[in-house]
């Protein structure tokens, strides 16, 4: 009989109720604003056919094979010019290109954590962030997001609070641009704060950034890389949400005295991302298409936003609150405190609607009322008649009703 | 002043001493022995093109988009037919799809190792399962490979002295096919043996199978996953050795209890492998072309490995070894005692050929006058001029010969 004895590390893997989701989100009868999935009719169908043509011919023998751990050259300087577009400076020397952010966050992780080790998130924060974080056994300090991001005094409380035990976090995991949840925007001031908060402690920024394109209004603040000029910054970019999610694409940004240990790193995960993806990736980065898709992203996106916006003024009941986000894909909703998110959830897959439930968000097991309310992949009709599902679904599990019905008939129980 | 502070596990990280030489086989100049890269004459492309292409034109909508954390459904089908083809049974459902076998490993190091815990590897073992499990802090047990594979007296041993410590390996990793590096092959009674050890035991084995299709013999044994029933085998795959390494795709087979906790953990590192990617390869194993193309390698390696074990036998010093292997893409070769093949490399590179020294693939710090060489990736021509090259580069590392000129001149140093 065979015994598998795991490691302390295995059983700390909560897994995703978002992923689980995405079964949902296939289901032709389920609308989803579960995921964070872009728009499928953005993808550039024909001319990536075109281009993976091109670096197949041209290319195949560096396509197909090994390629240097951290990036096909042509890639990396590629994606060293498209930031450069948005304000961005970064050498091609100083970037690592990795299999998705989600294996940045994975890298950082085995760089940075270990049992007890502290670090600092955002209360709400992006949910794969705090599954690897979570994985390795850290301390995770919580400060709130507001209207502006980061509540900048929360955090002096919490790194006051580390100092008082004699702590310090291994960095600071944020989210400036449309936030993944909550879809709020860090401030001009509060980047300069929070830089200044973290310059004065000598405590790493881990800048996550996969929305800073899809802004609806007008146009980005500076980012912390910049801002900091590179020094105590990391940032980390995907294709995933400005491009497609299906190349599992996107690179860091550090210092070398990190990103040397990243590489070594990324030899021991996965060897080389695919030469093949980069090279079709830095064809496409320099055909000159990238601004008419982001453009066309955009465009696509600030009316989804406004039928979701419009339609939870219309579905939540009194007493509920929800972002307006300036860009990329994600509302946060908050129910009246009686509401727990979960049984709405029950009841939503019941009705034809999905979405993630704000504790998955919520390193403090706070979240209980909230929802996470994706736009970007479903249509705008979709998002009426799933705003108006969801809607029907709150109402009935509605806690006083429920408690009304719970001596009449379990009805809920096989939901 | 920004102060880093860097996890325990990131300290134990090494550097590949293959992937730094990746540099060295893209220089035109120098003949590459190193990494493991399949001959770039056998990569499909016309193939490739057409099915990117179609793939992109019926199913973009999927391709582009995230995927399943175990695989597409496609793909899985797809691998779980192949497997069949080699007389290996396992359900779609017993699989899940990684970023290269690499990536298997990974997982594999975060299941179930941690600082301390014991596991069992070969002697000696392929450097990039080695540079995973050391990053854990494992505490890895070596056992050494014989002319017909793992000597399996000698793993009694170690069990007995893990035993004798109140211990127990959490898996015995092998590669029982044409062995990375030494390309030795467990012999059909070393198999039953090997399963009988670990399974009196209960102790989980992984079998690393990335050459199994490149035999240039009478076909291959069956493999440890098929003579165990797959119950307490966990079996990795990938393509980049069959087909190519471009695409960093690769499977795991497992029993459910592990490969449920497999794709949590596949969450945290990279919520899924590329949707495109594995569309094009279900494609291309669907389409009947993989027993061609498998023929083609077989056909083109034999003559290659023929080339290598003649050419050893005329360039190695007396009191030299190398292995002949039945399949794969490594010969093993060991010189005089008196010899340290890194000297010896720092010549070889002088004179403009590479390999990977032996102390990579060792445990235990052994190997000191070993050197893997690979034989898919130079044309012949490359191979006899690159073994002549070594040739001169071994007799120019001659300890006597150094011990004589030393006095004379630092003529190495610069090398």
């Amino acid at each position: 009989m065979i015994r598998y004895e795991f490691s302390a590390e295995a059983s700390r893997i909560v897994r995703s109720e978002i992923r689980e989701l995405l079964a949902w989100s296939r289901r032709a009868d389920t609308i989803s604003f579960g995921g964070g999935l872009p728009d499928p009719s953005l993808f550039p169908v024909a001319d990536l056919e075109r281009i993976c043509a091109e670096v197949l011919g041209r290319k195949g023998y560096l396509a197909l094979q090994y390629g240097p751990t951290p990036g096909e050259p042509e890639a990396l300087e590629s994606f060293s010019r498209y930031m450069g577009v948005y304000g961005d400076r970064a050498d091609p020397g100083s970037l690592c290109v990795v299999s998705s952010s989600q294996q940045a966050l994975d890298l950082l992780t085995l760089l940075f954590l270990e049992p007890g080790a502290p670090a600092v998130v955002e209360i709400p924060s992006y949910v794969g962030a705090l599954q690897a974080f979570g994985r390795a056994g850290a301390d995770l300090r919580g400060v709130p997001v507001g209207p502006s991001g980061m509540d900048l005094d929360a955090l002096e409380e919490v790194l006051r609070g580390l100092d008082r035990e004699g702590k310090r976090p291994r960095f600071l995991y944020v989210i400036p641009d449309f936030q993944n949840p909550s879809g709020v925007t860090l401030s001009r001031d509060g980047r300069e704060r929070l830089l200044s908060i973290a310059g004065e402690r000598g405590i790493p920024i881990v800048e996550d950034s996969p929305y800073r394109e899809l802004s609806y209004g007008a146009g980005s603040l500076p980012s912390l890389w910049t801002l900091s000029g590179g020094r105590g910054v990391i940032l980390l970019k995907t294709l995933s949400k400005m491009l497609f999610p299906g190349f599992r694409l996107g690179w860091i940004a550090a210092e070398e005295e990190v990103l040397s240990k990243i590489i070594g790193l990324k030899q021991s995960v996965d060897l080389c991302s695919s030469s093949f993806l980069q090279l079709v990736t830095a064809a496409y980065f320099e055909s000159g298409l990238m601004e008419g898709t982001l453009a066309r992203a955009r465009a696509l996106y600030a009316p989804k936003r406004d039928a979701m916006v419009e339609a939870l003024g219309r579905e939540l009941p009194a007493g509920s609150k929800w972002t307006k986000p300036e860009g990329g894909v994600f509302c946060w909703a908050t129910l009246p405190e009686r509401f727990d998110s979960k049984e709405v959830l029950r009841a939503a897959l019941g009705e034809g609607v999905a979405f993630v439930i704000g504790r998955a968000f919520h390193c403090d097991g706070g979240g209980k009322s909230s929802m996470r309310l994706n736009y970007s992949f479903p249509s705008i009709e979709a998002i009426l008649e799933g705003a108006s599902r969801l809607g029907r679904a709150i109402r009935s599990a509605e806690p006083d009703r429920a408690g009304r019905e719970a001596g009449r008939a379990p009805a809920r129980a096989e939901a």
